[in-house]
C-alpha cells in the first residue's frame, strides 16, 4: 500500500510545505512568542489569545466541529467567475494551486485561481499583541481583473468557556464600534474589562459587517455568506448575538499588477481612567499606535524579517549534521521549534486541548525546560522559580498553576508524588547549561509558608518529601498518580461522573511506585551533586544514604525476575509483574531504573531493556505496557478505561520512549537507541502520513499500539513532553553533546555505521564547532578530544578554559 | 412595514404550524415527560438526554454554531435527481412543500420533493427512554420511484461538558457495536457506565456507518456527506474519534404506495452483573425488549395515541372560552404546555441554555409549581418536598440543586435571601389546589440537620430567616441577590473573571431589598393563614406582628414619594429612587408591595402602578427599570453590565410583568391588566414574528426594551418563570378562577367590553362548568354565584359542598 503524501520539508526555508487542504487532520502551526499566541491550521482555521487561552480569547473556534476546522482568519475573493478563499477554506472552491507553508512563527498560504495569485502571510510580530495578515494579490493575466475582497473574523467574547456555554447572558452583551477601516470589538468593555480588540486593514473599505447573521444570511455557513454572494457588505452593527469583523474592499488589478494589503488583528489594554475618549466611545489611541507599525508594506516586511532573524538565532544554539538528513532536520528545526511552543503553551491550547481545562503542569513544565534551556536560559530560570513558588512547605507541589496568576490550582491540588523531584531535574539541567548556581540562592516563598527560603531549600524539601512518603516496602508512595496520570492506584472509582485522579479514596499509605523510586535515585544523585558543589557535605552524605537505601529497596522489592516492577497497588499486590495476566510489564520503571543506573553493573538493566524489546516494541514505537487491559479494573483506574492499544492502555505514549532510548545509550547500544528514535520521530514518518494522521513535523502525545484497531494512528500533536525529552535524548545521549557543571561533555552513542558527524553548539558564552569521528564503526567508544588542534584528556571540555569560539574534534576509539 | 409570518396556530390539532425552515431563530419543541427528554427544532435539530442534560446526553448538539442549528435527527433522501432532507435540513435543497407541526409532546415534519412525500413524526413515548421517529414515505407519482435513504445521528459521549472540552481523552474512547439494523453506542460502557444507547430501524438495512468521518468524508459538513453522495454506506466501525449511527436503506415505491419505517433511538441501563452477554459484547436484551414495542406501524400508532390522550387529559384541567381567541389558545394550550416543560426542565436545557451549567433553581422551581399544580399535583408535592430537603437549618436554601442527586449545589451555595419565602408560595398554592394539608406533616430533614422535622417547620424557618436577617432600616437584607440575580449589592466586582453573584465581598449587613420586604408581607400572610388553619395560633400571632412591623417599616423607609424604593445598597444609599440619575424606578418592588396589599387603602398602590405605567411601560411590555444604566456601577453589579435595553438593564424581563398585572387586578383595572398581558403574551404577537425572533407560541425570558438597538427582540425562550406567572395571573386574577383553601373562588377582573366568558375547571375531585356573565360592562364587580341553578352567597364555591360536576354561573354586578 502506498500512502498518500500531503507535504514535504523545505529545509532551506525552515518550512513544512503542505500541498493539500485535505490533510487527515488539520495540520497546524503556532504563532507568537511573548504572551500573544495563535493557532493556525493549514487552511487558516484556529484562534488567538492573549496570555490565557481561557480568559482572553480573541477568536471563536469550534473544536471537533462538522465540518472540522471551521472558524479562523478568512479571506473571500470574489472574481469574475467564482468565489474562493486565500486559505482554501471555508470556500471549498477547487484552486489551481494551493500551498501552506508553516514556518518558524509564521504561516504562508499560496492560492491561485483564474490567473489571480494570492499569497497570505500570517504572523505575530515580536513584542506586539497582534496577528498580522499580509495579503499579496497578483494579477497573472494579461488583462485587468477586479476582485471583491471580504475579510472575516468571528469574535470570541473573551472568556472561552463562558462563550461556549452561557448563552443566556452572552447573546446580549456583544458590542462593537466601527471607524474607517478599523472594526472594534468592545464587548464587556463598558464594565469590568480594560481591554478591547480590533481588526483593521491599511486602506479604505467600501463596506463592513460586524453582525454575523447579517454577513452570513439566515442559516448559512462560512462557505456560503450572503454578503459575499451579493458582493456587498451590509455595514451591520452588532448588538448582542455574535459580533464579527469583516471588511469589504473592491480591488482592480492591472495586468501583472501586485497589490499588498495588511490586515491587523490587535489587542490592547488601557488603564481604567483612560478607557474612554468620550462617553460610550472607546479610547482608540493605543489601537492606532499599534497600527502605525503596519501601515505600509515596508514596515510589515521589516517586522517579518525581524521575526525570522529571531528564530534563526534561537535555533542556532544547536545544529547538527549527520549522515541522516531526517535526524538533522528533526533536531535542527522542528524539534527545537516544538520545544519552544511547549515552553509557551505547556499543554493548554492545541487542536486536542480546548484551552479551557488547565493551566501549567508542575511536572510538565519542569520537564519541558530540558528542551529549551540552551535557547532561552533566562526564561527557564523564571519558569523554574515560578514553579518553585507553587511548592508547599512539606515539599509537595500543586499539580497545576494558572499562567495569569502564577498561583497553584486548588481544584486539582497536589499529591501526585513524582511532582517535586522534577524540579531537581529542571534546576540541575539549567545550572549545567548556564553555570548559574545563583538560582539556588534566589529567595522563594512556599505557597503556604512565607519566610527566608531560597530555591535550594525547595529542592531539599522535594527530596525529603519522597523520604517522608515511603510505603510498606520502603518504596515511594504513589499518591494520586505518578507520571502516568492514568494509573490511579488510590481511587477506586465506579461513578462515571467523577475524576479518576482527584476523587481521593482508599488507603494512600500502601500503593508504591517503582517509577518514583527510579526517579528518586536518578535525580537524588543530582541533588547530592548540587549539595557537594555548594559545600553542603553533611546534607550530601545524608541524601546519599537515602539513595543507597532506596537502591537496596529496589533490589529487594522492585525486581520481578526479568524486569522492574511498576508498582504495588493499594492492596499491596504487584503491578507490572509476570504474575499478572494483563499489564505484566510497564515501560516507565524500566526507563527510570535504568537511567538511574540500577542494574547496569549486574546485567539487570540489560535484562530489563531486552524485555522491553521483546514485549513492548512494535513497528510504531514502544508501547506503555503489555498485555493491554481488556476491561476496567478499578484498582488500576483510568489506564484500564481506554480501548486496548490507545492512550495509556498499551498505546505508544511517546513521552516515555526517550527514557528507553537514553537507557540504551547507557548500555552502549547505539543502533537500538537510534532504531527506537526513528520509530516515533516525525521526520522519519514521511511515508506514513495518512496512517499517522497528525502533523508529520512534530511529535504527538500518543501513537496507537499493536492492540488498537488503528495501529500507528497518532493523536494529541504538538503539546507533549515528548518534544523536550526526544531532543534531550537525541542531542545529549545519541549525539552525546551533554552540558555538565564544569563544561560540555562529548559522549556519543550512535549507529555504528555513522563515519562521522558534526555539531555547532553555543554553550554559555562560548561557541564550539565539534566534529565527531568514528573511524572504527563503533556505537560508543572512548572519546579522544582535540580542542583547537590540541589533545585534551577525558571527554569534557572545561568551560573555565574554553570560553570563546573553539574547534573540537572528538574521535571514538575502542575502549579496552 | 409588514412583517413576514413564519407560521400559525392550528388550534384544533393543538399544533403550531411552521411554514418556513428560515425562522428568525430555530423554533423548537420539547419531547418527553418522565425523565427522557428531547429538544427538537423546526428542522430536526437538537438533542435528547436521560434525566440530566449534562451527565447523560445522547446526541451531540453544537450551540451557537455556524450555520446555526446543526446536529439532530437527520434523514437524507436520495431520489432520482436530488438529495433532500425530511426536516429540510441539513440538506438545504429547496422543497416543494415544507411544514413543521409542533404538537404536544411530538413534532411532525412534512416535506415533498419530486412527487415523494415524507411525513416524519418524532416523539418520546410515555414511560420509555427513547425517541421514536416514524417516517412515512409516499410516492405521489404515477410511476415507480426508488429512494436511497440514510439516517444520521451523532453520539454525544454522555457527559456533555466533557464531550466538548476534553478531546485529549475522548477522541480515544468511542466504541460501537452493530448487529443487524441496530447500531449500539457503548462508549465507556467497558468501564464505569452501566448504560448504552442504540439506534434501530424496523427493517433490514443495506449498509450502515458508525464513524463520522467515514460517513461524511474529509472536511465535509452534514449538508454534503460522501456516503449519501455515493449512494453507499461504508459499514464503518468507529474506534475513537466521533461515533455516529447511520442506516442505509434502499426503498422502491410503486405508484401511490406508502411505506412506513420506524426508527428508535433508545437508552437502557443494566445492573453491573448483567452488562455483558459475552466478553466485550454488550447485553442487548433490554434494547430488544424496548424495540419490540415499535416493530410495526400499528404499535407505533398506539403509542402516539396514548401520548396524545395523556396531553389532552392534562390540559383538560383548565379550559376557557372568551371573546378573545388569542387569550384562549394561550391559556388552553401553549401556556399550560410551556408550564409542564418548565416543570420538567426548570432552566436547564434550551437553545439558550446549554444544559451543562446548572441544576434546578430553588426559587425558580418553587415559583414554577404555580403553573401546573392543577395538572400534576402529586409531582408538585414531590418537587416541593425535594426542595424542602435542600433547605438549611437556619432557614436559608441552597440556590440550586442537582436533579440526579437532589442535593444542593455547594459551588453556588445560598444567601440569595428571597429564596426561602418562595416555598411558602408553592406550598400554599399546592394546598389551595388540592386541599392536601398533609404535606405540612411530611418529615423532611434539613440539608445540614437531621431530625424529627416536618415540612411546616421548614416554612417556619423560612419565615424566621427573614426576621433574623434585617438591615439597618429593619428591611430584609438582600444577600447575594434577590429575585433579580443581576442586582448585586454586596459584590463589588472589578475582575471580569469572577462571578457577579458568588464572589462574596463587602458588608452584607447593610444592603436591603424592598422586593423581599413585599414578598415577606405577601407570603408571610399566607404563612399566618397556614398557622391558623393548623391551630398554631400563638405562632400566627407572632408572625402577624412581624408582618405588621414590616409593613410599618416599608411605610417609613420604603416609599420614595411616588413609588416604592427598590433597595438600599451596601453604603446605605437608595436604589430605585427619584434621587438617582439612572434606575430611578424598578418594577419588582412595585409588583410585590402592591400584591402584598401595601398602599391599597391609602392610594399609594395606585400611585406606584401609575408610575409604572408612566415610566416603565413600552410597546413591547413593562421594562425592568428606568432610566437604563449607561455604564457599569460596581455597587449595583451585573444589572449595569448589559447594554441599555437588554436583559435586566431596562429590558422587558417578562417574569415580573404578571406581578404588575396582578397588582392592577387588585386595583380593579381590568383593561390595563389585559393590555399589559397582551403586550408580552405570544399569542398576541403573531404580527411581530420577525421582530420578536423567538418562538411565537411560548414566552421568552426577555424582550428588548425601549433603549435597546433592537426593541421588541426576544431572547431565552421556553424555560422562564414567565410561563407559570402569566398563567397564574391570567387564570387566577384576570379570569379570576382562583383556588382557595376552602374552595374555588370566582373573582374576575377583565376587559370591560367582555360580555361573558366560560371556564371548565377540574378542582380536586370536582369539575365545574363556569359561566361568567358581565351584563354591565364591568372590569370587576360584586360576584353573584349560582351553582346548579341555585344562588350561593359570596364568591367562593365551597369544596365541601360541591365535589362532583357542577354548573356555575357568576354574574358581575356593580359593587356599591
Amino acid at each position: 500500500m502506498t500512502e498518500q503524501r500531503y507535504g514535504y520539508f523545505d529545509d532551506e526555508k525552515h518550512e513544512y510545505v503542505i500541498t493539500s487542504p485535505f490533510t487527515p487532520t488539520p495540520w497546524i502551526n503556532y504563532l507568537g512568542n511573548d504572551g500573544f499566541y495563535g493557532l493556525i491550521s493549514n487552511t487558516g482555521g484556529g484562534y488567538c489569545f492573549y496570555r490565557d487561552p481561557k480568559f482572553r480569547r480573541l477568536l471563536r473556534y469550534r473544536y471537533n466541529n462538522v465540518p472540522v476546522d471551521q472558524g479562523g482568519r478568512y479571506f473571500y475573493l470574489k472574481t469574475a467567475d467564482s468565489i474562493w478563499s486565500a486559505t482554501a477554506r471555508p470556500m471549498n472552491t477547487p484552486l489551481d494551486k494551493y500551498e501552506c507553508r508553516h514556518g518558524l512563527g509564521y504561516s504562508r498560504f499560496i492560492a491561485e485561481k483564474a490567473q489571480i495569485r494570492s499569497e497570505l502571510t500570517c504572523f505575530v510580530p515580536l513584542g506586539q499583541t497582534a496577528e498580522v495578515y499580509r495579503l499579496q494579490l497578483t494579477n497573472q493575466a494579461s488583462h485587468k481583473q477586479d476582485i471583491s475582497l471580504f475579510s472575516l473574523l468571528e469574535w470570541c467574547l473573551w472568556n472561552a468557556e463562558d462563550d461556549g456555554a452561557n448563552f443566556q447572558r452572552n447573546l446580549s452583551t456583544g458590542e462593537v464600534e466601527a471607524e474607517g477601516s478599523v472594526l472594534y470589538h468592545k464587548t464587556e468593555y463598558r464594565e469590568r474589562r480594560n481591554h478591547y480588540a480590533f481588526y483593521a486593514v491599511n486602506r479604505p473599505v467600501s463596506g463592513f459587517d460586524t453582525d454575523r447573521d447579517s454577513f452570513l444570511g439566515p442559516y448559512r455557513g462560512f462557505d456560503y455568506p450572503q454578503a459575499v454572494e451579493n458582493g456587498k457588505a451590509g455595514n451591520s452593527m452588532a448588538h448582542g448575538w455574535s459580533p464579527v469583523a469583516s471588511h469589504h474592499i473592491e480591488l482592480s488589478l492591472a495586468a501583472g499588477e501586485q497589490q499588498t494589503l495588511i490586515f491587523v488583528l490587535g489587542y490592547v489594554e488601557l488603564p481604567k481612567e483612560q478607557k474612554w475618549q468620550a462617553p460610550g466611545v472607546i479610547n482608540k489611541a493605543p489601537a492606532k499606535a499599534l497600527l502605525s507599525h503596519f501601515d505600509n508594506a515596508e514596515k510589515c516586511q521589516a517586522e517579518l524579517d525581524r521575526l525570522q532573524h529571531y528564530w534563526h538565532s534561537q535555533l542556532g544554539s544547536f545544529t547538527i549534521q549527520t549522515p541522516d538528513k531526517r535526524f538533522d532536520r528533526s533536531l535542527n528545526i522542528w524539534n527545537q521549534y516544538q520545544n519552544m511552543v511547549t515552553f509557551n503553551l505547556s499543554r493548554s491550547a492545541s487542536f486536542f486541548e480546548s484551552g479551557i481545562g488547565r493551566g501549567m503542569g508542575f511536572r510538565d513544565s519542569n520537564q519541558d525546560t530540558i528542551g529549551f534551556a540552551h535557547m532561552v536560559p533566562d526564561k527557564v530560570k523564571e519558569r523554574i522559580l515560578d514553579l518553585s513558588a507553587t511548592q508547599k512547605k512539606d515539599g509537595s507541589a500543586y499539580h497545576q498553576y494558572q499562567p495569569l496568576t502564577k498561583k497553584g490550582n486548588a481544584n486539582i491540588g497536589g499529591n501526585f508524588n513524582d511532582d517535586p523531584m522534577w524540579m531537581v531535574l529542571s534546576t540541575a539541567n539549567y545550572i549545567k547549561e548556564t553555570g548559574d548556581f545563583s538560582i539556588l540562592d534566589v529567595k522563594v516563598n512556599f505557597d503556604d509558608e512565607e519566610g527566608d527560603f531560597d530555591h535550594f531549600e525547595h529542592l531539599r524539601r522535594a527530596f525529603e518529601h519522597v523520604v517522608n512518603h515511603l510505603g510498606p516496602h520502603g518504596l515511594p508512595l504513589i499518591g494520586r498518580a505518578d507520571w502516568n496520570d492514568c494509573l490511579n492506584l488510590n481511587c477506586f472509582s465506579e461513578d462515571p461522573n467523577e475524576s479518576y485522579q482527584t476523587t481521593q479514596r482508599g488507603d494512600s499509605d500502601v500503593a508504591e511506585s517503582l517509577m518514583i523510586a527510579g526517579q528518586f535515585v536518578l535525580y537524588g544523585k543530582e541533588f547530592v551533586t548540587l549539595c557537594q558543589l555548594t559545600d553542603r557535605n553533611e546534607l550530601a552524605d545524608w541524601a546519599r544514604q537515602q539513595i543507597d537505601t532506596m537502591i537496596q529497596t529496589i533490589d529487594r522489592h522492585g525486581w520481578d525476575g526479568q524486569w522492574f516492577l511498576r508498582a504495588y497497588d493499594a492492596r499491596g499486590k504487584k503491578v507490572g509483574s509476570d504474575e499478572n495476566a494483563e499489564g505484566k510489564i510497564f515501560i516507565e520503571s524500566q526507563g527510570f531504573c535504568v537511567m538511574a543506573g540500577i542494574g547496569i553493573d549486574d546485567g539487570r538493566a540489560r535484562q530489563a531493556l531486552d524485555a522491553v524489546n521483546r514485549h513492548l516494541v512494535c513497528e510504531h514505537g514502544i508501547m506503555l505496557q503489555q498485555p493491554a487491559f481488556s476491561g476496567y479494573n478499578k484498582y488500576l483506574g483510568e489506564i484500564s478505561s481506554y480501548p486496548p492499544g490507545y492512550k495509556e492502555n498499551a498505546g505508544i505514549f511517546c513521552h516515555n520512549n526517550p527514557w528507553i532510548i537514553i537507557g540504551e545509550t547507557l548500555l552502549g547500544r547505539g543502533d537500538l537507541a537510534y532504531d527506537y528514535f526513528s520509530r516515533i520521530s516525525p521526520a522519519f514518518l514521511q511515508d506514513k502520513q495518512q496512517q499517522h494522521r497528525t502533523e508529520p513535523y512534530v511529535y504527538s502525545q500518543m501513537i496507537a499500539g499493536r492492540d488498537a484497531a488503528t495501529p500507528g494512528q497518532a493523536k494529541n500533536s504538538w503539546l507533549t513532553g515528548t518534544a523536550a525529552w526526544c531532543f534531550y535524548a537525541a542531542s545529549q545521549y545519541i549525539a552525546g553533546i551533554r552540558p555538565d557543571y564544569a563544561g560540555l561533555r562529548i559522549d556519543p552513542c550512535i549507529p555504528a555505521n555513522w563515519p562521522a558527524f558534526s555539531v555547532q553548539r553555543k554553550f554559555r558564552q562560548a561557541r564550539y564547532e565539534i566534529e565527531v569521528r568514528n573511524p572504527h564503526g563503533l556505537s560508543k567508544g572512548k572519546v579522544e578530544l582535540e580542542v583547537d588542534g590540541k589533545p585534551l584528556d577525558g571527554n569534557l571540555i572545561p568551560y573555565a578554559l574554553y570560553q570563546d569560539s573553539h574547534r573540537v574534534v572528538a574521535t571514538l576509539q575502542v575502549d579496552d
